[in-house]
């Protein structure tokens, strides 16, 4: 499998080298288990989901290639659904790209589908809506084999207070206070959040936030103010109060990245 | 927590040397997540369950302590419920004991309940009967957050075929040619299967196996013979004849360990 590969690239490069070079944008959905990785960017003797990714491509192309992504995830953070670019010389059609990405992509990550794309097409710049989950496991014992997918809160949660805190959040807002003090984003904090939902069933319960842009842990302050307003430790109004000053502080923990999902990215 | 277990079992300790020494069997309820162990039984220079189950025994006693097992499982094998015993000199409650287990066990391996028994209780002897589930993912893709636990088999099976199959290993059979060639069980294999049932939902398919017994990786030959006889790559008389001849090669591959789970002992 992994020997034909290689001998259809070198081919291919071959084929390349005699002439007309061509550069080909592809669209790749990409899935990862964010257990094993320090994040989506690269960062100094770190393992992270972009470093394995350009790691295999350069095994592919024999030289550097640089992808983009729709954003980045933060450490222990899992993708269902994630779309990166990149461009390559390479001539392979897009099922030949799809094998060859699966073959050369560590275990825990994976590639759904690959798409030839024009070259003004961006992964981040033209992604119009996320979707991520969070799920959290809301039951005395935990589930050991959802153990790296789930946050446990043992407690008693009172779910319609945080159904009323999440209709809170929802909507345009600048989301200063929902992001970390580290966040590097510059400029205007204002997103639109479409939808908070929460879903509960059999001690588990699922957070689904959809809307057009996260700052840095802006999902993660959301479930863990709305967890801390469902335990009582935080009151309903700290999230009007938030908004109103700006002030991290008012709100509820970060909550655990392994829990988080991206989930969908609209184009 | 982990202070207060501590200091908790360090008066009881106190208490113990003081003369009045009993003994409790203990009767325990685990799962764990099979995938960074090399199986149950302790080995050499290996990360085994048993081995961090009595390394969390011995922090807790200060010496070392036996555990008995319901049976052993294969490197890579998981555990929904498994039980097994151990006699201890300490004098703390049930719930005690749960908590000071669940301090004390690695990430990967779980208390569910502790329970005090009688002295005559034995994990395997008094076993019963005892659940496998085993989990195959039958779509083209893999499920990256399953990987773990599911054995992906991307090609077409043919279901049919494979529950008539089942039909054929249900029953008290000779089990020889179903257990490895390394298998150290001595004397009689006789084994009465009580059921073999496929359940398929949303290209999953799980295959349940009752039994009063089990000999070395019984249930995944079955598995793999049934995997094989789906695929076409065996045919359905060749159970008929590995029972008549006790021939192991004519029956299909040993299915990979990280698709099956030990779901239920019955005492």
């Amino acid at each position: 499998m992994e020997y034909f590969y290689y001998q259809n690239l070198l081919t291919q490069d071959a084929q390349l080298n005699k002439g007309e070079c061509s550069v080909q944008r592809l669209k790749v959905n990409i899935a990862y288990d964010g257990t094993g990785f320090a994040g989506f960017q690269v960062q100094v003797k770190k393992r992270t989901i972009q470093l394995e990714i350009e790691k295999a491509l350069e095994k592919i192309h024999r030289q550097p290639v640089r992808i983009f992504a729709s954003g980045r995830t933060d450490s222990g953070v899992h993708a269902r659904s994630q779309f990166i670019h990149f461009d390559t010389e390479l001539e392979l059609s897009e099922q030949n790209w799809e094998n060859a990405l699966r073959t050369t992509f560590p275990d825990d990550i994976t590639v759904k589908n690959v798409e030839k794309v024009s070259s003004d097409f961006h992964a981040r710049k033209n992604a119009r809506d996320k979707t991520y989950r969070y799920f959290i496991r809301n039951t005395s014992a935990i589930d050991i084999f959802m153990r790296n997918f789930e946050w446990h809160v043992p407690q008693k949660l009172d779910i319609q207070k945080m159904k009323e805190a999440a209709l809170q959040i929802e909507g345009t807002h600048d989301f200063t206070p929902f992001s970390a003090s580290k966040s590097n984003v510059k400029g205007d904090k204002t997103r639109t959040v479409h939808h908070i939902q929460l879903f509960e069933e059999d001690g588990r319960l699922m957070v689904e936030v959809k809307g057009n842009g996260f700052l840095t842990h802006m999902v993660r302050i959301i479930v863990g103010t709305l967890v801390d307003i469902g335990l009582g430790k935080k009151d309903l109004d700290c999230i009007e109060k938030a908004f109103q000053s700006k002030d991290r502080r008012l709100l509820g923990r970060t909550s655990p990245g392994k829990g988080l999902f991206l989930w969908e990215v609209t184009y």
